[in-house]
């Protein structure tokens, strides 16, 4: 199939650091090349792809500080994909609400993959009008605000599987990877590795607007003797991190639309603790790859048996739900399905 | 015709106090419907339009300060557009550059006005990319950095005749009416007022940006006993300084697009002291409503023979040249060629 992917230009494809969106963007485009795709590429010229790039702009725009206008760029990506629309199949979106006004009118299928929490009050009426549009979640938690919405298919992201690879010794530590935001709940994750007797490893960054919250609630916890902080981390440092922990922590408190941490963890053979908010129930089968748990209490007793989940199984797991490849295909059946059937958001007319 | 008007969201159309765009959107709009046009508006809930009103949000985005994302209106209120597109013969854009890849695509014609300025380097690469976009400049002047772009015409800004009264015995002070910032340059206008013997009032407004700027540079200039500073003024106190003045000083330092208070002072019978730049050249006609000059000795000069401009001529090339019923007509000699040759960019097959 001729397919465009449309990325957001604030990170380069894939991003240098962070950047969630751009990562998944860059493993389903490679994975679509490899599976024999004619891919186009939509984002900032700094990007790494297999397939043919097209940018609006040489730089990803969180690097190029010296842009005062990051508007004009994101509209001549659009511009380019409403230029080029008939020599594509399929045009996939990630880059929001944006282009949307645009993509009902496109002589291609469209469709708008949902990166973000969508329970935000504010973009009710937004999405109230654009009810018709295709979407793909990126879990079916996702879509509970939303559930009269045109939703396609739920396609759970996906990575290279060599990326973080398989792990069977372990360290006699927890890791938590993330950011140190009140949703996230890095506090919840000292107390449990302290009462788990376990060494708990922090790869965390702290933006700008949690520095308060951080110096408040966290900064005098972390100080313990149990816990080491490692800042932030690069992708090699993280397959060593996540590799060699008995379990990843992730005792979140928000509706967590995906979380690529878990099958990143996954991916390394370590089981995942987690809270179940969001995506998680989705993600983590009980005693199979992880636990789900709603107490400190809950979660220092499953630590305590952590032995009884084989690091095989859950990255068996891994294997045959979360790679790049499966998130691929999963795509093709959906662009397959609106090449069929839809043009731009309309059914077509036979 | 069936006409579809778009405007900004951040102020309502007409605006409360300031916003240039919105105020030329209402008189156009409210002109259209006197012609006899069929007219729909989109803009913000709370605007007062003689046509019918399409509303992405209920108040005007500045006024709504609880609301976090702006972004998600705009691109409701292109929606609506692009799915109401077929009840147009002609839809008229006042939106930027945001509906430009979704007007490509859309099945009716379409142009854009560009309010703004456009010699701003951030801006080619999209300039270039929209080359066959029918734009509509507000001065020759304003088109100057891109003279290839697909430009249809040049509609200078009307206003309704009544809004601004002719007045024939003025007072004996000059008049500045616009924002204290660099480019307007308050301070040649102080000096010249004070060399010419002259009171000078100030209507202005001071943006937070230009703080710093009125602090240093001009505040010191504002104590001397001829300098009478307004403040920021309504729409009547407007009518009445600008009526009373014997001349309105323009001394800009900027290439101004177009330049309401110019036209506004006209409709009053005053004349404009005014500095070459922008669209100046093309709305004063020397010794008949104004004066070019480009130096504070001409300017002394030419108001020291004040009396040699009759006020009735200033009216005149108003009501000639600068009504919103002139602008009206105008943009319906544009939108009648693009509606019988053009669908959204693309010339029509016969």
């Amino acid at each position: 199939m001729r397919i465009a992917q449309v990325a957001p230009l604030f990170e380069r494809v894939p991003p240098v650091t962070y950047g969630g969106t751009e990562r998944v963007v860059a493993y389903l485009t490679d994975a679509l090349v490899e599976l024999g795709h004619d891919v186009t590429l939509f984002a900032s010229g700094d990007s790494r792809t297999r397939a043919k790039l097209v940018s609006a702009a040489p730089r990803s725009l969180r690097l190029d500080t010296a842009r005062r206008d990051t508007m004009a760029p994101q509209i001549l990506e659009l511009d380019q994909v409403s230029r080029m629309a008939p020599r594509f199949d399929v045009i996939h979106f990630h880059t929001g609400f944006l282009h949307l006004p645009m993509a009902r009118q496109l002589p291609a299928a469209t469709v708008t993959t949902m990166h973000g929490r969508l329970d935000i009050d504010e973009l009710a009426p937004l999405m109230q009008d654009v009810a018709d549009a295709p979407f793909v979640s990126i879990s079916n938690h996702q879509r509970l605000p939303y559930p009269a919405q045109n939703w396609c298919a739920t396609v759970y992201h996906g990575l290279p599987p060599r990326l973080l690879p398989f792990q069977l010794a372990t360290g006699d530590y927890a890791a938590f990877v993330g950011r140190i935001s009140p949703e996230k709940r890095v506090d919840r994750a000292i107390e449990i590795a302290r009462r788990a007797g376990l060494e708990l490893r922090i790869a965390a960054k702290i933006d700008e607007a949690d520095r308060e919250y951080y110096e408040r609630e966290i900064a005098h916890l972390m100080t313990q003797p149990h816990v080491r902080y490692l800042g932030e981390i690069g992708e090699a440092e993280k397959a060593e991190l996540l590799g060699g922990a008995r379990a990843l922590l992730f005792p979140i408190d928000w509706p967590e639309p995906f979380g690529m941490v878990v099958i990143e963890a996954l991916s390394c053979g370590t089981p995942v603790l987690a809270w179940p908010e969001g995506s998680v129930p989705e993600l983590i089968e009980p005693w199979v790859n992880g636990w789900i748990v709603d107490s400190i209490e809950a979660a220092v007793e499953a630590l305590a048996h952590a032995d009884a989940i084989d690091r095989r199984a859950c990255r068996a797991t891994f294997e045959k739900r979360f790679t790049a490849e499966r998130m691929a295909r999963d795509y093709v059946a959906v662009y397959k399905r609106l090449r069929d059937t839809t043009r731009g958001f309309e059914a077509r007319t036979a």
